[in-house]
């Protein structure tokens, strides 16, 4: 079966008191609408249709930086979630397959959830999303006559039988896109707000004897987004299916509620990772690898036996490789680490190659940028880094080369060179004594006031 | 209507197990006794008295901080509530307003709830303060007549009737200073531990005719912290209610629970706060700021537009211009850092001037103490700092200056001048191979026990 | 009365999904089969025998490493827990005293728990630890008669009024040694898992006219761990245990959710612990101390007095002395820290001895590794060391001397000596602006591709 994507993702989001477009606004560090398009992504669609309107531009921006190919619409006018899918049809004029209406602002819908509804597609008409509501409120209810829905009623509209009623509406519908236009073609607005609702295409398609189902998931996947509290209520809830899903991995996390994943975050088994760490997007963590606590992780990978913190930030372009070692206050970008190496302190490493069973003494710096340009470092095999070594990039170390501590290498190293650039100590007998006298009667001239 | 306050502050609250006075242990930052005479001050009190007695002189000490005005007054036995209040009659023996009698381990009372308080006064000779419970307990029940409060009954004595009452007492009250002086003259100590009740003064005042109301408030607001625990889940109700208020401002908050604000913060919208941020006091976030992980942030100002960490710690003193950038493991203390400056990485800046656009090098230092004194760093504007320099100050630099990475800087440097403080680097090949020789030679040696 | 452990730490945890065996992944820092030893050692054993199957090497290691004298025994093929302990009979052969069974997967059971047993066996040829449940489940039930333990009845084989009593098995049995030998001899396999399980000889006992009896505890100590969720588990029971003496000893936590203490942490009353603290094994901390927020201390000692954080590690034997200040960025390891010293910006002190009232200034690095070997600073009391200094072990440093910032020391400086060694500055007038310039034409040239 083939599938059309359409997702609403026009609106204000009044309640979000943010000059950001609602559905840009961030869960597990990626925009709701990414989101729903990931999940969609399930389906292989042919067209992903966005419906924009507040902020288009910024929506647009971000709906094709993650899938170029996605097509956005602009919905002029608000008038209601029928009226803003029928902006789609242009787009999708000459296409027969199926369209699956979703929400920018509905960002934890499950793929397992929209393949369900796809494959319910082959006996029905037409395919809702509803979920068991703990405490269904004033949501619509789902009427079924056995897998058939029968109709969608509004709470105000319900009977006190219908109120009993536990299964209720998401909003998601799935149907062939020619039906789904001409569905809404006969959607009125004849009610108090005079908005064009999606929902009334059910009544619709069954008064035409048409089929109805409806799929059901759990309720925390229809979570919708309107104001900052619910955004932290979607943020919760993907963080609680992401940790129980990494426990169940064969993941060791000692405090779960302190670990913060990202949507895309791949950690290994037998890893362990301690209280307080961030994953930013784009990590990638192998087996057996210890990431301590006070971590932040974003673009980068870390290879089996690695051990990575306490605090320990790993940037964008950051690669571990097998057994290597990255201490705290330490913070590695744009660079790779070669097997068994070690950055254990206080270093700043960026654009930068390390070979393997190498020791970055601490307080190394790879001067990276020269307030224009960044340069690269490169650092052979058992390269010994002294202690607050100054790397002026570009610059090469050959194997088994040296550094002494507080030099700026600011030249090549051979390999098996011992690289020097410091001044010598020299010692002023008793001048220490004499300097604190000094200081500490101007001091008690400045504190009367006499300088 | 003119107030003044009276704060009971003499307990030692043994469960405590403290050698710190009970209304000095500190809740989001601040000692309990001053968040009561912070919501006190909603009503621009005429006079502040404080009843101390347990540690009266650090109370004392804390109480004139916040307030310099506060006068405070010693209880020197504790013979209960009425007793403690009337230990403030003779410093407001000529004061005919109102008087309103809190607590100093009762941190969470709304300045909202005091005025509610003050204007239930214009029409009623007594007000007091209570709460419906979710589990009243042994708590006082108030016993309601229409908006008229009958009387107070304590559990012990309370009818099945009246424990069925869930409106409770929290201990405020609000009367005039001259009829609660009066009302306390009459109150007896004649019950199980011969201690005078303030709750009294209720009776005695409906037994002469007068009327009395009650005010209901939230009961998170009347917790009373009595023992480490207590104080904990007073520090955790006001992170709560702090939480939700910023969400309801439009701060992104992805982990509210994680977020730690001070009695006083202050953050602007659309500013995202990332996870585990600790505020001590003094705080104010702009709008559109961006506050990443791991963050310390206590005295500071942080401009529009403005990234901070992951990892940063801002000291007081600290100000951060318009899109200025901190970054990990940086320290800024007493330093303005100017419009788009940025210190990224690994640096400690202190007692410092920062212009515009400059760039400050990883592994910068201010050397700003000279084991007796304390002394300015002032950077220009489109300055650049190198990598790991020492500024030695007091210390200048002009517009446009550069340093040469890892040098120290003692003299002031001109307008696009270059500073450079450091060895040249000189290479000894194949001196690192037998270096390394030499130290396994001797290390081997040592293992052996030869030296 | 005399006692020996039988620990069981044989299975597999296949549901741990890990190459680790179950009882040594950790709960608070220690293997889940140490705490079961630790809590045992209330009894002061005379013989420990654990039964180890898979893993056993490991298990083996892990159980010396805590108590050499503990003996393990291989169990080939699990056939069930009586199966289990009947491998310790030729280890306890000679041996009259208790036999006390415990499980490697059960870490939290309190020594005060298994002391009542002991107390219980006074009267009582079997005592059997059982909790009351709060939701009973397929747990098996103790059928009690008075104090006397009647029968345990599996959950399947239990009436209905049976499965109505909430008092459930733990398996935690005490019993002497011969008569558990004795009766695990009649223990038989007939059940559909063809196990023998050590639960039979309760009924069989009974048979012969034993007196069994009950011991209770409450229901977290009885938390088995079958997988990494309950291992998540088990931590959040003990830490909450934790927090919660913690509370009680007097010190404060103003978000005790944060703190993660480690199984022999030790903390004096009236220290503050602030947000988001983590204790590895080994921490003690005196009264009077304040741990800031984000720090990471393990194997170390601070003194009463001292401030710490926020963002310090205390690496093993870091030993901090009264008032001492450790602040932000900073790493101690090995290392004494004397009475009133500082360390308080971005520094690394390892292997290291600081006398007393000595300032170390901020990027200071003891340079104790040379590729090979490590060694020893020693700094005396009311040293200035300048930022930035480099202390190149080994080397001393005496009384009241001074180091400039920057300086790299390789020699001893003398008591109340001035060590330098740095370059003296040069600044080029104009150049930086040249060197600007310079540097965006040659930018410039490269995105033109023509370098």
């Amino acid at each position: 079966m083939t599938t059309a994507l359409i997702l609403l993702a026009a609106g204000k989001g009044t309640r979000m008191n943010s000059d950001l477009p609602k559905v840009l606004h961030h869960v597990a560090q990626a925009p709701m609408l990414v989101h729903a398009m990931r999940s969609g992504q399930a389906l292989a669609p042919d067209h992903t249709i966005i419906i924009a309107g507040h902020g288009a531009e910024k929506v647009s921006a971000a709906a094709q930086a993650f899938d170029a190919s996605a097509k956005v619409v602009l919905q002029t006018e608000q008038l209601g979630t029928a009226h803003a899918v029928a902006q789609a049809a242009p787009a999708l004029a000459d296409y027969a397959g199926d369209a699956l209406v979703l929400y920018g602002d509905t960002p934890l819908i499950q793929p397992e959830t929209l393949e369900k509804m796809a494959a319910a597609r082959a006996n029905h008409d037409v395919v809702v999303l509803g979920f068991e509501a703990a405490d269904p409120g004033r949501y619509g209810r789902l009427v079924m006559d056995g897998d058939s829905l029968e109709r969608i009623v509004e709470f105000k509209d319900a009977s006190e039988q219908e109120r009993a009623i536990r299964l209720c509406n998401s909003g998601v519908v799935m149907v062939s896109a020619p039906l789904l236009f001409d569905l809404i073609a006969a959607v009125g607005n004849d009610n108090a707000n005079a908005e064009y609702y999606l929902t009334d295409i059910i009544g619709i398609a069954r008064a035409r004897g048409l089929s109805a189902t409806a799929v059901t998931c759990d309720e925390s996947e229809t979570l919708g987004v309107n104001s900052r509290t619910e955004l932290a209520q979607a943020e919760a809830a993907f963080q609680a299916r992401a940790r129980a899903a990494a426990l169940e991995l064969g993941i060791t996390l000692p405090a779960p509620e302190t670990v913060h994943f990202a949507f895309d975050t791949h950690v290994g088994r037998d890893t362990v990772i301690d209280q307080n760490v961030v994953f930013g997007p784009g990590v990638t963590i192998e087996s057996g690898v210890h990431i301590r606590a006070f971590c932040h992780l974003e673009g980068c990978h870390v290879s089996r036996g690695a051990v990575v913190g306490p605090y320990a930030r790993l940037r964008p372009g950051a690669e571990l490789a097998e057994d290597t070692r990255v201490g705290n206050f330490v913070e590695i970008k744009n660079a790779v680490i070669g097997e068994g190496s070690k950055v254990n302190h206080l270093s700043y490493v960026g654009d930068a190659e390390i070979g393997t069973e190498s020791n970055i003494g601490a307080g190394t710096i790879t001067c990276n940028y020269d307030g224009v340009m960044k340069h690269q470092t490169r650092i052979g095999n058992r390269v010994f880094i002294g202690s607050n070594t100054m790397l002026v990039a570009p610059v090469s170390l050959g194997d088994e080369a040296m550094t002494a501590s507080g030099s700026v290498i600011t030249e090549d190293v051979d390999t098996g060179g011992l690289a020097i650039a410091r001044a010598r100590q020299t010692v002023k007998l008793g001048m220490a004594r004499k300097l604190m006298d000094m200081l500490k009667a101007k001091k008690a001239k400045r504190d009367k006031g006499v300088i």
